[in-house]
């Protein structure tokens, strides 16, 4: 208690207003212990793992529908998700096994199997054409969209490493970062989907 | 400060009064912040992408599980998980694309493939019998439960359109809905499942 | 109001204070229940139900990273992920389902495949060589470091019975619990994911 009334005038008055004080001081450490360690409602974070075209469809319609309702997004792409940001291909200081996973891994969001339905190619083909009748857009088309919606686009940078892949591969307007910047955004956020 | 103690009187005790008020006003600012950004514990939003027997079922022994514990469950169903709602066939007036979908997509909760352990459609099987010896129930028996249970079942719009799913091919007690709507439940929920 | 100034000292600051009182116990219930109900940004639960090295991996990888960064992390192995917590295989008294399960699941975190780029094995031995390449821990390395780093490992104790999985099979160090068990965690945890 940092203050007293003086005595006489107003004693219950002045020994309510310390009590007062204590309670908002214990109110205040609550508050703020709260807004230290609560996830935002407003933040999503998505995980993209896979490569598959459906998968990635769906953590890009997720991630430009909830910038579009101005939400923060952030989409963290690691493992066979990072090769929907490739846009082209280096070969140049490339060590044999990097280039076999550049030779069996797709390039760019257009030529990405489908996790399930997948009849020899048919059902990439398949849900292509059904999105294109009913005016649903592309992976490739997404990601752009996601970027100008500003959606942030990072590329694990342990996958980068581990497949061999350098930063001018990637589309442009991609950040790189690590597994602790993830945990970083992740923790901040409401929403955290693993795709 | 909206109030002024008569001068003289007890102006220590009126300072500070003022003081308090500021706090108080500043406290009530920031509550009223977190419970509008912060998610809820005890809401579950799980979207279900998967049409796999093995991962429906996860996600509706998490939902049945977490209504039995009182919290409010939502379960998404997108893009091949919309099959497990899928009641009847209806083929009049589907274009020859979408009876295709429908050709190659399962009906119902009982001819879902599992994701893995699918030797010829064995594991399926194995994992049906095993479940049945150890009475843990099927998925269909699980959806009607979670139903009955208060779990919201929703249908993605999108997809019923792109795969040309109509509402009278779905079980009864689904909700339509889309993306957004989504979004708005599991950015309140404090535990998002991408199943 | 509690509380009453004495009339006519200080009329208008005891009114005061009684308005304060108020406006502290309201902020006091309000902090309290969100408190109860807000999940906390600095637990990370995820729920491995793959099987597959890779996702297997991804989710050991995250649950290590977020230990080292001081956080509280719980992994609830269930349904194929739990093959990576078996260590030897016990076949008395298992029925022959039972050992046909057993035959046909992997043991421990060496003899996983992977879920994509799976080309006869080659996905998984290369993905292996890279990362030994790259200095990158195996999945065995990491469940032996997350269990040294504090990361709680939980056994489906469901997915045990319906697997036919013994206690004894398990490496140590692991908790059996069930889904209701996750459930309490996941929602006081702000990163839920499902690999």
């Amino acid at each position: 208690m940092s203050m007293q009334t003086p005595a006489g005038l107003a004693p219950k008055a002045g020994h309510d207003t310390g009590d007062l004080q204590d309670r908002i001081a214990a109110l205040e450490a609550a508050v703020e212990e709260l807004q230290e360690r609560v996830p935002d409602a407003r933040r999503v974070t998505i995980l993209v793992f896979s490569g598959k075209q459906d998968k990635v469809l769906a953590a890009l319609l997720i991630g430009t529908t909830a910038a579009a309702m101005g939400m923060d997004v952030t989409l963290f792409f690691t493992f066979w998700g990072i090769n929907v940001l490739k846009e082209r291909r280096a070969y140049a200081g490339k060590d044999l096994r990097e280039r076999m996973i550049d030779f069996v891994t797709p390039t760019g969001a257009t030529h990405m199997g489908v996790s399930q339905l997948n009849l020899l190619g048919a059902g990439s083909r398949m849900l292509q054409r059904m999105m294109k009748d009913k005016h649903i857009v592309s992976a490739q088309t997404l990601l752009q969209q996601a970027r100008e919606a500003g959606v942030r686009l990072v590329a694990c940078s342990m996958t980068m490493e581990v497949m061999g892949i350098r930063r001018e591969e990637l589309v442009s307007g991609i950040e790189v970062a690590g597994a602790a910047s993830y945990l970083v955004e992740a923790s901040r956020s409401g929403c955290t989907l693993f795709v």
